[in-house]
């Protein structure tokens, strides 16, 4: 039993292939195939119109497809997770070198290699260091806020391959504006084409199923075709192009794709290069791992299955090294075609190794087909894709839940659209992570009293309760850190400030999970302000790991009061009002 | 009653000279003016003293300590504080100039106005905007340490003056490097002055006032003597070094320093300046703000006066205004001296116009006195006074309280030393916020049971207390948040993949003070995944603010199980074992 060995535990944590490819048998190959088809036939033109997104060469989305797909099979949790060039990271990823290079330059295409790279390497850092819960402090509103204000935007920069002008920019302002400026010289067929392509697509999606189940066709081929709608479309404004010449009428073609094996290729290594990209490879990183985390944990928990996250990072930072070495750029895991990829019953990570030998077939082969493929069927497959991304009720659903939710996910689509994704996605972050220490930093404080018949306290302007008037019992709703240390001190100087008879304050210390030195300086200070006006400091409910911690200190000894466990004994000792309650 | 008014209302809280200059009386007066001269005697060394910290020219010392000092007494609401150049702020300016220009140059002189400039627009924006609060996010370890690394620093950078050789660098790496360096080019001469004075000045601070006593003196006047122990060690020195002509021995002295009033001066308002200064200017108004406030809020206390934080962002704002366009540089309130301005009995801010006055005279009169004064003599006066500030025992204490505080303090320590102030600080906030951030992120959650006889609930790993095998009680202490709502869900799903037969699953929520959108998610999906094996999700002892939120969404309608009062009522519930217990 080899495998029982503490190496061959190792080996099956850092090599999931070991755990799934030793049952691997005829029935799972079946399925996988037919995944693999599907996907593959999916992917195809997605490869092609990302790359368009991306501002590289098609062929680099079709080299995208291949190795990316091998290397997570090996290293991957997820049994239907879809590796490829994604939407949100071929904008990220245009963005990101559109700074550093022409489009359609030899440098542009090495730096989207060279962000291929460094994001491997990041995700692959991350990995060892087990730093996946760094992913975590993307809130939900921001991630559904960036995709669907990226969603926009793309869908925007396509606009400008539908009217065969030229346009530019990375946010709602240069665009609009780049389109706007050259509307006038609109290319008609172009439009005609990419209209047309766009409203077959959409229909693709909403009608085509039931019509083709309306003819009487098994709701499995009727899938299948719905799934080969875009390819449709690739082979018929192909073919139309072709026979009717429309290049010399204007319409922009792909043109001259090469053929043959992925090329080997490296990244730049200058550390001019390495620091200009270094804060977007970071950026694409995390966007795209949680993007692929997010939709491997929905299939994995329909079949109870479960991923391991640190594993996911090293499963992606190796597709994307495997993206660099072989002329691709930038690879995560793709919500649309894992959804595909798992309907179509993909049992394995398999079934992404057979699909990327479709792709390769397809470098291989077909790419002389694709020379008058116009480009507004791209940017229509695009926009039809992205589209289904957006979702604005997420503005309206944090408004009616939480004002901090809305300003992080306004504040992100608002400067997602208007300053780029990079400022977008990192101050939705930023304000998200500042909103919640300001909250923190002002905590809710109750004053409480107890619950007649019971043995429980709650807030006095809540709640019907019984109070004493020597006592004051504050409920701190919050962990005492540095940053509302001073809150703190504030409000119990103000609470004391009165002319009832006081002589005693207890902190109800039932929702403080935490007391760090900051706070404990405060709580010092605030006995020995209270101790001066002849009233008596005590604590109630205080948390084991908490109490552990005030034991290190001194401050149990100069404590004027006691602690007592519950908050019930407080008041009983305090008033000795309750000898009939207590057994 | 004109000052009933709402406008006089508004005057009076933005001026607070108008609260408290019409009830000044010839007893306030008295003690005012006998705090000011006393003030005045400490205050003109350290004000050459720290010129030379800062690389300025000794008279621009003297120009931050007079209209300062006005402006402060116009806009603050501290009756104590004085406000002028101190080390930590001079260290700061020190190493933001002296990555502009050179020092000795006028560029290296208009870069420390427009830093005082810069500093006190900001102050005043953060005033308005009421933005006091972010001084909270230092927390009290940090800014320990961070004093203490610069105590450190700054004693560091002053020991080329008692060598009399040249040194250069803002991290201890490079002064000690440059120190061991030039070593070999002691002067023995400016050693054995300085020497003897950074001994004499100790011995003033440690054993002087005893022996003053002891020779039969009254206290009051034993204490102002040991205030001008650095007077007096100034005047000596500057009688040997002229009377020996020790200048031709190569003792370096301070030279000509212009006599008269201060001069008008003007920030620069170029942009590629502000645009280089604005880290350093936000770091300094913060760090100043933070250690001006300090000070003013504990000799507030001792008199039961409040300060009011946003209103001295206002009062040091104008100061350090007032410092740009008279000469100066920036200035905060310090510690020294506004003990010894408390001590000395100042009763009002007019003591500090009063100082400025004093400090007027030393500018128009005392300059050419100054002429042989030795640089060793000043650097001896900045560090015996930095010393005192130095206090590593915070690292100790720390590491006994709160491994993460100990951490933030170290990292700070660490950092200021090897890789200068701002680093070191900037890293220190930012630590502190991170690791606050990741204890969140991964919560203390302690499954609990009833205490017996009581209605009060403990965890089942510290307590002896009752639990059902039906009925898993998890209590979460933290808030629920975006960084941990994950976190939430495995830990949910790990503890019922066991064999008991668990019905129900009861979240004690006594310890969440808020639930935010991800979160609420990560709730739903719970609720679903145990609805799907059958397991019931409860909630007990929501607070107030939780439950409102809660009940705008539609997680409560979809909720399997119930949502109770208190947790003592859920458990009667859910296991009908309380007849007797409740009323």
């Amino acid at each position: 039993m080899p495998f029982s060995t503490p190496l061959a535990e190792t080996l099956r944590r850092n090599l999931p292939i070991l755990n799934w490819a030793k049952d691997y048998d005829r029935d799972t190959l079946t399925s996988d195939l037919v995944a693999a088809v599907i996907v593959t036939i999916m992917l195809i033109p997605q490869s092609l119109a990302y790359a368009l997104l991306a501002g590289l060469p098609p062929e680099m989305g079709l080299y995208a497809s291949i190795l990316p797909l091998v290397a997570y099979a090996i290293f991957g949790t997820s049994r239907a997770l879809a590796v490829g060039p994604v939407a949100v990271v071929s904008l990220m990823t245009a963005a990101a070198v559109g700074n550093l290079a022409l489009q359609g330059t030899a440098e542009y295409a090495l730096a989207a290699i060279t962000l291929a790279f460094m994001s491997g390497v990041m995700l692959l850092v991350m990995g060892i260091f087990r730093l996946g819960f760094l992913a975590n402090f993307l809130s939900h509103p921001v991630i559904a806020g960036f995709i669907t204000a990226s969603g926009v935007l793309i869908a925007t920069s396509q606009l400008k391959h539908i009217f065969g002008i030229d346009a530019h920019g990375h946010t709602m302002v240069e665009l609009l504006g780049s389109l706007f400026e050259n509307q006038h010289l609109t290319n008609p067929i172009t439009l005609l084409i990419g209209g047309l392509t766009v409203g077959f697509l959409f229909w693709v999606r909403k009608g085509m199923k039931s019509m083709l189940l309306g003819l009487g066709l098994k709701p499995r081929l009727a899938d299948v075709l719905t799934k080969a709608g875009p390819v449709l479309a690739v082979v018929v404004t192909t073919l139309v192009t072709w026979g009717f010449d429309l290049e010399a009428q204007g319409v922009k073609i792909v043109g001259e794709v090469p053929m043959g094996l992925p090329p080997l290729s490296a990244p730049s290594f200058s550390a001019e290069i390495w620091g200009s990209l270094f804060v977007s490879a970071l950026l694409i990183s995390v966007i795209g791992f949680v993007e692929s985390v997010s939709v491997a944990q929905t299939l994995a928990a329909k079949r109870r299955q479960r991923i391991v996250p640190d594993q996911e990072l090293i499963g992606l930072g190796a597709s994307n090294i495997a993206s660099a070495i072989s002329g691709g750029y930038p690879v995560t895991g793709g919500f649309a075609r894992s959804v595909v990829n798992f309907d179509a019953g993909a049992e394995t990570p398999a079934a992404g190794a057979f699909t990327a030998v479709g792709i390769l077939l397809a470098a291989l082969l077909l790419t002389p087909l694709l020379f008058f493929l116009p480009k507004a069927t791209l940017a229509a497959t695009i926009i039809v894709a992205v589209l289904s991304l957006v979702d604005f009720s997420i503005l309206s659903k944090a408004w009616t839940y939480s004002k901090i939710d809305f300003t992080a996910v306004a504040a992100t689509i608002f400067l997602t659209l208007g300053m780029g994704v990079e400022i977008g996605v990192s101050a939705g972050v930023a304000l998200s992570i500042f909103l919640f220490l300001y909250k923190t930093s002002r905590p809710h404080v109750a004053e409480v009293g107890l619950v007649p018949g019971t043995q429980h306290f709650r807030n006095i302007l809540r709640h019907e309760v019984e109070t004493h008037p020597e006592l004051v019992t504050l409920r701190i709703d919050e962990s005492l850190y540095f940053a509302n240390a001073r809150f703190l001190e504030d409000y119990v100087y103000d609470r004391i400030a009165c002319d009832e008879p006081i002589k005693h304050v207890v902190l109800l210390c039932s929702a403080v999970n935490e007391i760090d030195m900051s706070a404990l300086e405060s709580l010092e200070e605030i006995n020995h302000r209270l101790r001066d006006v002849g009233i008596k400091l005590h604590l109630s409910e205080v948390k084991g790991p908490v109490m552990d911690r005030l034991q290190r200190s001194h401050f149990l000894d100069e404590l004027t009061g006691t602690v007592f466990l519950s908050h019930y004994e407080a008041v009983c000792a305090l008033t000795g009002d309750c000898a009939e309650a207590a057994k």
